[in-house]
C-alpha cells in the first residue's frame, strides 16, 4: 500500500502556510502527496491549492489529494507536520493512523524539544526526524498562500528505529533530503538537529519576538539602529547559548542570517500572525525551553529572558 | 521684591501635573505662588486651577497668580521646574527672568543629570536643586489635575553658591524640603542628589518603559507573574547601576517600592501619556544617561539596555 522508494507517498498533517507550500512543491515534482485539512477541507477539495510566489510565480495545484480525516489517509511513507507546536499532543493520534509501516515523520517547527512530546505519543516503530525551514511563507485565505522568498529545509534525526545506528540514520536524512531537493527546494541533512534547531534559533528568537514586541515586520526592524543593534543582542545571546549546551554554531552564522534578513522582502514573521488572530504564541519553544536549556548549562541569557517575560505577559493579555 | 525668608516667593515654570498639584498645595498653605503658564493660560486665569485628589479631596485655587510670560512675574525666590526633561534648554530665559538675586531653581524632574544642561545656561549666582517626586498625579485638561496617591518629594543640592559648602548647602536643602513640609507634604533632605536620581530610577526604569513596551498600568503589570519578575528584575539592575556608579541604595529599597507600587491605585506613568499624545518620550534622561553611567563604571544592565532599545524603537515611529 505504500509508495516506492523512489516515488515515497508523503502525507501533509496541518495544510497550513508550511505545509501547503512544501506539499504543493512536492506535488509538481512528482510525488504522491496526500493533504490533511480542517477548515479548509472544503475550498481546498473544490478549488485545489494557490500559491502566490515571489520566486516561482503563481502556482496552483487544482487535483489535490484532499481529506478531512487522517483514517481516510492511505499509509504514508513520509508525513510532515506544519501545524502549530501548540497542537503537536492532538495531532500525535492522526499522524499514527496516516504512518505506513516504519514510516518519517518530519516535523517542520521551530523551537527547541519539540518532538519530545510527540515521541511520547507515537509507535516506537516510527521514525522522528525535525526539519528547520528557512522561508518567508504565509496563508492568505482558504487554500490560498503567499510565498515571499527563500525555502530552504534543514532536516536531522530526532529518535526512532535508526537512533542508535548514525550512518543509517544519517542516510534516512539525507533521503528526506533529497525529497526537498528532488523539487527543487534547497535541503540539507543535519547530523545533529539540536544543533540545527539551535541555529534556526538565531532568526526566531529575535525577529519573532520583535515582531510582537514592537508590531514591527521585518524591514523597520532592520531600518532603525536601535532594534538593530537588539536584533544582534538577541542573536548573540542564542549562539552563547547554544555553545553553553553543547552546539558550537558555524562562525560567523549569526552575521549571516542578519545579512539574509536585510535583503529579504519585508516579512512580518509567523509569531505576529498569531497574535494579530489571537492565537497562542509558540513561547515554550522558541524561548523558554531554550533559555532552561541555557541555564541548566550554567547560562543566563537576560535580553532573552526579558523579551520573553514581556511576550508572556502580552500573550495572556491577548486571548 | 522678594518674599521673606519664612514666606518665600515661588514661581512654578511649567504649570502641568506636577507644578500644578504642588504649586496648589504650596499656595494653600499660605505662600505666595506665581504660576507661568503657555497654552493652559487663560483656562487658569479664568478659571483657576483644580485638583481631583484621592487624598485631600477636590481642591480648588480660584485667584490663581498666572502669567503668560516670565518677564511679567515678580522675582521668585524658590522656582520649581516641572516641565519636560526635553524642554530644558528653552526653559533656562525663563527661570533666569522670573529668578531673584540668589533664588533657589528646583528641578522636578526624573532621571539622570538633568540639571547639567540646564546648569550651564543659567547664572552662577542661583542655586540649582534637583526634586524626586513620589506622587501618582495626571493633567485632566486645561487647569485640571488629577491626583491619585502619593506626594513626597526628596530635595538634594546639585551647583551654585554653596557647591562647596557641605553644611550651608544641606541648610539649604533642609529649607526647601521645610516647604514642602508646611505644606503637609512628605519631603527629605538628601545630602547627595544623584544617589536620589538612582533611588527614584528604581522605580521608573521599570514602571515608565514597560507602561509604553506592554501598554499596561502598574494594576496588570503587578497581577502577571513575567511582568512581576521581569519589573523585578529590572530594579535589580538599577541597583547595580547605582551601586557600580557609587551609590550603594538602602537595604530593601527595591522590595519596598515594589511593595508600594502593589498598594497604589492603577496608575499609568508619565511616560505613556507622552506616548499616548505622541510627545518625545524621555528616554535621555531614564535610561541613555543611567546606561552610560553604569557602562563609564564597567558595569553593563543588559536588560535595561534591551528594554531602552525597544522604546526607542517605539519612540522613533511614534512621532
Amino acid at each position: 500500500m505504500t509508495g516506492s522508494v523512489s516515488r515515497p507517498r508523503i502525507g501533509i498533517i496541518g495544510t497550513g502556510a508550511i505545509g501547503g507550500y512544501y506539499g504543493v512543491m512536492l506535488a509538481r515534482a512528482g510525488f504522491d502527496v496526500h493533504f490533511l485539512l480542517r477548515s479548509e477541507f472544503a475550498a481546498v477539495a473544490e478549488g485545489g491549492l494557490h500559491i502566490d510566489s515571489a520566486v516561482h510565480g503563481p502556482l496552483h495545484l487544482s487535483a489535490v489529494q484532499a481529506y478531512s480525516q487522517a483514517a481516510d489517509m492511505p499509509p504514508c511513507d513520509w508525513l510532515l507536520v506544519g501545524a502549530k507546536t501548540t497542537s503537536n499532543a492532538s495531532l500525535a493520534p492522526l499522524i499514527a493512523q496516516a504512518a505506513a509501516p516504519g514510516a518519517k515523520v518530519l516535523v517542520l517547527q521551530n523551537g527547541l524539544e519539540v518532538e519530545d512530546e510527540l515521541r511520547t505519543l507515537l509507535p516506537d516503530s516510527l521514525h522522528l526526524l525535525g526539519g528547520l525551514c528557512f522561508i518567508c511563507v504565509h496563508r492568505a485565505g482558504p487554500g490560498a498562500i503567499v510565498h515571499q522568498a527563500l525555502g530552504a529545509v534543514n532536516i536531522g534525526y530526532h529518535s526512532g528505529p535508526l537512533q542508535h545506528d548514525a550512518a543509517a540514520r544519517q542516510a534516512l536524512v539525507e533521503e528526506g533530503a533529497g525529497l526537498f531537493q528532488r523539487a527543487g527546494i534547497e535541503s540539507q541533512a543535519m547530523a545533529n538537529l539540536q544543533q540545527a534547531r539551535w541555529q534556526k534559533l538565531v532568526w526566531n528568537v529575535p525577529y519573532n519576538g520583535l515582531s510582537v514586541l514592537l508590531r514591527a515586520s521585518t524591514t523597520p526592524l532592520m531600518s532603525d539602529d536601535n532594534s538593530r543593534e537588539l536584533v544582534q543582542a538577541l542573536m548573540a545571546e542564542v549562539v552563547r547559548g547554544a555553545q553553553a549546551c553543547g552546539h558550537e554554531l558555524p562562525a560567523g552564522y549569526a552575521e549571516h542570517l542578519f545579512k539574509v534578513t536585510e535583503k529579504m522582502p519585508d516579512y512580518w514573521p509567523s509569531m505576529y500572525h498569531d497574535f494579530l488572530h489571537k492565537r497562542a504564541l509558540e513561547l515554550d519553544a522558541v524561548y523558554v525551553r531554550p533559555l532552561a536549556a541555557a541555564r541548566a548549562a550554567g547560562c543566563e541569557l537576560p535580553k532573552i529572558q526579558a523579551l520573553y517575560q514581556a511576550l508572556a505577559f502580552i500573550d495572556a493579555n491577548n486571548r
